[in-house]
């Protein structure tokens, strides 16, 4: 048998695994999955020093490789990042749980008494990079909310996300939940991946990818079941003319130097021409104290001489760095539609104390996040109050914005009559 | 240019069309919306010697080419049936708006106030068959819904839709819409079909098939963009051991019989052991003198003999006709496992006066519309209070059970800060 036959029926039985055990799960009520999340918490702690013993593989494997800093840093754990790790685990363990809930009692004119009332997914497919805590986050989420998934994480994390697997589904076991609720693919081949946008025989019902473009690339040609889409987060802070000066000086720099990595992070500043001359300098000179690079258009470099011209390709590009591209703009509609060309609908902030200035701003631009006075930073499930997210969904479907348990939950109506029969 | 690559062109233009027309949409009121509709209702009643016409070109084809009886009815418009499409286009006008609308407001630790509002979806490619008059009752729902919408209906009616889009596009124009807010594909070519399928460009958000076996078969296999799945209602109503004999006889004849051919019309009964003796010959006999013809397993023909044997087969068919098959169950848990073998995810009732038994059942059926003493045939937008439908969603993603214009959406969250920056 070749090895892409071995890794599909590997992914075969992986998918009907997880639909028996997403009918378990989804019949247990709230305490049982707290406890059991609480149990996976509590195992990832126990077994640090066989995580950072797997993780040391991946580093040694990842330097010879002659990985990115940046990647590397983002694969390293260490024993703060593993308590961190099983501290997420917990919180989202404490969630409410979302699985029950009623969003909606109506009675309509026929009398029936109708419920909307909050289901399971059923079977979630995780396909992510290098990060291995996505291993525990994802696991956690996908089980608060009933949900049995399957993970399938990059090769450069390989040994650190078995680990962490391994001590989440005996934390979940010894819960008396099944461990099958939490499945990581156990090879790296890459014919896993398409498996997994095949659906497993039905046995998928939602993919979630994180990671870079190429991946996204994949699964929007490939996926033959629904995906919620985590795009790039290009996005935009734009300065009103009626902006308070020290307001938006505070939230430029916030919005883009807090975390350059981060989806949330600012990528371009639209400033308006009736307040640039007097706001941008002082904003640029915040941003190049800070160490950050400035592009600008030509009525921003006419202001602020030191910044390099911004070309097309600018306004198009996701920096996750300390680069910011920075166009002067006429009007409030300009900026608008400066953001429908070249935004990414994740996360756009209006800096105004002109109260119609913003609602036209929050109406107008169509994005999973739009923000008054505000650091697009805030562009998180945890700052929105979800507990932990599974990250940003930018399409239009099912989902928009940060995704947490709440999210990954579908829901049916609950019907009830009185021997009601139609006329 | 081959036909091919002609139709291919004329896709193209209608999706960008679409998309443009869309963001047009997303910016009017609620107003605006409403007295448009109001306009395509008054011009199809205008247009009903039209729409007669071009019905009776479609009709002629079609017994020409030997149609069975029930497309031929499906397809069939009067006088009454146009002043019913009218008033249904009239009915959703008056529907409450539901972009804009605030689904839930709350602050979080941040002190940052957060509401998530209703947006509308985009651009909706809707793929169905016969029934003409879809081409009103999804325009009018897409357009209620702030959502541009392309329409490709089946060959049969093509004339007729062609008129009915006619009129509705020139009744939007005449209220100050743009009449691409609806748009019908003006050709049969099944090319048309492949290209909404490939998603236009990116300009198809989401497309809703509305028809037979072969035509969801080929949608699950080329889509490029999300699908809402409206598949076939395998209904089941339970008669448990404990229920109201009389009510239980009323039920089970309403949810087969009251119409035999929409998708929530009872497929199989499932009656309890308990009281199959008792109850079943009464029900059976009901149905019978209904002209219903029945199928049951060893148990049921043991205590009705003039029935025929069910097969395997005939628990996994809707028969959209007046056939029932019947089982008995030994248990409430037997009754689950059958439905979770063979339903298909949309609606089911138990019939009981046991409200522990209702609980388990409406707990532990993973349907979109589960039932406790009511028939089935209330599956329904209308019963619901939503309006009109575009049909029943059997997928866990985005909208499941009756779809209707506040499901034809999505949401942002608008975020309002008083110079926010994140520590």
């Amino acid at each position: 048998m070749s090895q892409g036959k071995a890794i599909e029926k590997i992914m075969a039985a992986m998918g009907r695994n997880a639909r028996q055990t997403a009918k378990i799960l989804a019949g247990l009520d709230a305490a049982q999955k707290t406890a059991a999340l609480h149990g996976a918490a509590d195992a990832i702690r126990a077994a640090t020093a066989e995580i950072l013993a797997a993780n040391a593989k991946d580093m040694q494997s990842a330097e010879k490789r002659g990985l990115a800093a940046s990647r590397l840093d983002r694969l390293m754990l260490d024993a703060g990042r593993i308590a961190a790790m099983a501290t997420g685990v917990d919180q989202v363990a404490d969630l409410p749980d979302p699985i029950g809930q009623v969003d909606q009692n109506w009675t309509p004119a026929n009398g029936l008494d109708i419920s909307r009332v909050r289901t399971p997914l059923g079977v979630v497919g995780m396909i992510y990079e290098s990060r291995p805590n996505v291993t525990a986050d994802a696991g956690a989420i996908c089980v608060k909310a009933g949900n049995a998934v399957i993970l399938r994480g990059g090769a450069d994390g390989f040994y650190s996300s078995m680990a962490i697997a391994k001590a989440f589904r005996s934390g979940l076991a010894a819960g008396g939940l099944p461990m099958d609720a939490v499945q990581l693919v156990p090879d790296t081949d890459r014919a896993a991946v398409g498996a997994m946008l095949s659906g497993l025989e039905g046995n998928i019902d939602l993919i979630i990818p994180r990671g870079g473009k190429s991946l996204i690339a994949r699964v929007q040609a490939e996926a033959r079941v629904p995906v919620l889409s985590h795009l790039e987060g290009l996005c935009h802070v734009y300065v009103h003319k009626d902006a308070d000066a020290d307001m938006a000086r505070a939230i430029v720099l916030n919005a883009k130097m807090r975390r350059t990595g981060v989806c949330g992070a600012a990528e371009t500043l639209l400033i308006d021409q009736a307040c640039a001359a007097e706001l941008l300098p002082a904003i640029a000179s915040d941003l190049q104290a800070a160490g950050c690079e400035l592009r600008g258009d030509e009525a921003a470099r006419a202001l602020v001489p030191d910044m390099t011209g911004a070309t097309e390709e600018d306004w198009a590009t996701e920096y996750l760095d300390a680069i910011l591209s920075i166009r002067v703009v006429d009007t409030l509609d300009a900026a608008m539609a400066h953001i429908a060309c070249y935004g990414s609908d994740h996360t756009e902030s209006i800096i105004t104390e002109n109260t119609e200035a913003a609602t036209r701003f929050l109406n107008g631009v169509d994005s999973a996040i739009v923000m008054h006075n505000a650091s697009t930073q805030y562009a998180d499930g945890g700052e929105f109050g979800f507990g932990a997210e599974i990250g940003i969904a930018t399409g239009r479907l099912h989902a928009r914005g940060p995704v947490g348990a709440a999210q990954l939950t579908s829901y049916h109506y609950v019907v009830r009559g009185h021997g009601h029969i139609r006329a």
